[in-house]
């Protein structure tokens, strides 16, 4: 089945633009409630499956060995912006581990921060891989080897940590992986269905009624995201102000290319979407109008406006023109 | 007819995502000589029909009675990045006029070029009007509006100067636009046919051969652009490399959302191409894929490693994914 039509932009009255998707709602069973397009469409979550790359660090034991808190534990599931909250906070994680910068293998990235930003290009400073978005779940990964007592190349696909995570990964998606790249941060990202996925955000929404080991790290995880929003992204981010505007109740996650997903305890749910294009524009508007659907989000809430309903406006202020829902999708 | 697939982005081996598109390429009759997707699909052109903005400014006579030369009318066809080369000379044309940044119509925008922004940053200051990527087009405008007789507001749709564009619009597109949006600059810009774009930009590549004022005009109009790419766009943007790469041969102009034109005038030919999504990412690649199969871009010229052909790398500088054209797409 071919991706549907999700997500258009309209300018005075004309459609000028248009983003074709997949989207799947899962159950804690997880069976398929809803899908657009097609659920067995194969995608790389990207940064969206962090929290599933953080299970392994809570599992093995290693998060409670080192003292792992959940603000840690939120920057391991986080594609942060690189603001000083972020960035002290992957440093003290790091000088906790008799660590430093050089011992993070994602690369060097300009914060995304405004502030942080404006620190570095003024002050004539270099990004560093703490800046790096990623550079909490690194954190994390340089926790597990610690414990696991193996060697410093962390973000190789052969080394215990990756390993581990690849076997975490295809146990929740329920789905053997056909593949991985490797992400923007030089870590294995493994391939998956947009029904695994959704399949495995449903796991994370139901976890907190399991006892066994992976359902209490999964319930741990996901009250990590909720309890700071503030760190799985940053101040004016998607995933911050929809996490703040569903008041904790549902975890939401994006990652690069357009991805998607949502965890949602009260109704032991899970999201996932992948717009074909990769434009975050579009995945952002797609997964607002999921969320409204489920009746996880008030379609009064400005977040609404400021991601689907409200106008798109040029440099000068003015309302030229708007997002709209295509039809069949959502609405 | 629907879009097709034009510019695929793999990762690890596996498709990730993919842009489709309608792209025509059209001789100096107006004759469709190879068409992909829709040609009768209606688009905003966006900046990629700056130099059909720029015809009445000639056309009108007030180019030459304002001592407008080649290098503002080159700064009136293009996107700049508001690098100081840019915004000086916009300066000094303002100034020519008797006018300056609170005459533009257009809004403030923040410089894309590097060093500019970092100046307006760290200096504590904000982006001005001339800042903004249209504000040459504007100076255009202006000197039009002077010239006319006319009052200032001439962003306005019902003004003399959008009413000049208009009639130039339609007549070399030989389409009636079926309406209107208004720009990111204010100004109100011209529906057409990825077909009407195309026969536009043909005329542009044989309006060598005519001697009447139109085509002169034109013919002005893309020897501008061609002796001045580093003005049209600014170092290191996909208009100003390609037709760098071309020697001046060929004049190309990017459009907001993923539109892309091309003026050939060895080949009498001119082409028009929109992604459906918006994504400049692909619009570039699919650009470059037409330019080399109409012969005017060397394949191995260092540009097309840049834009289509060379690996997509990571924050640590890894070879981490490719493009590729879609099957049945320019190839």
């Amino acid at each position: 089945m071919k991706a549907v039509p999700m997500v258009e932009f309209w300018r005075g009255g004309l459609l000028e633009s248009l983003h074709h998707g997949h989207a799947v709602i899962c159950d804690a069973d997880g069976a398929i409630v809803e899908a657009w397009g097609d659920p067995d469409a194969v995608i790389f979550p990207r940064s969206s499956c962090k929290m599933i790359q953080a299970l392994p660090l809570i599992e093995s034991g290693a998060a409670d060995a080192f003292g792992v808190g959940a603000s840690r534990l939120a920057l391991a599931c986080a594609s942060h912006q690189g603001a000083a909250v972020h960035s002290d906070l992957v440093t003290r994680w790091l000088a906790d581990l008799g660590l430093g910068d050089d011992d993070l293998r994602c690369g060097p990235q300009m914060p995304r921060d405004a502030d942080a930003m404006k620190h570095v290009l003024c002050g004539g400073e270099s990004p560093c891989r703490i800046h790096n978005n990623c550079s909490g779940k690194h954190s994390g990964f340089l926790t597990l080897a610690r414990h696991l007592g193996a060697g410093p190349e962390y973000h190789e696909a052969d080394h215990p940590v990756q390993i581990a995570v690849r076997h975490a990964f295809e146990e929740v998606t329920g789905v053997a992986s056909p593949g991985y790249g490797i992400d923007g941060c030089s870590a294995p990202n493994f391939a998956t269905t947009v029904h695994g996925l959704a399949r495995a955000m449903a796991f994370y929404a139901g976890a907190g009624d399991g006892s066994d080991t992976r359902s209490k790290a999964a319930a741990r995880l996901v009250s990590a995201m909720t309890a700071f929003p503030e760190l799985v992204a940053g101040e004016g981010r998607a995933c911050t102000n929809l996490m703040r505007a569903m008041g904790g109740k549902v975890a939401v996650k994006t990652g690069a290319e357009a991805v998607f997903v949502a965890i949602l305890p009260e109704r032991r749910m899970g999201i996932a979407l992948k717009i074909l294009d990769g434009a975050e524009r579009a995945s952002e508007a797609a997964i607002v109008a999921l969320l409204i659907r489920l009746g996880a989000l008030d379609p009064g809430h400005p977040v609404v406006r400021r991601y689907l309903s409200g106008p798109i406006r040029n440099h000068a202020g003015q309302a030229v023109g708007e997002r709209r829902l295509a039809a069949g999708f959502a609405a």
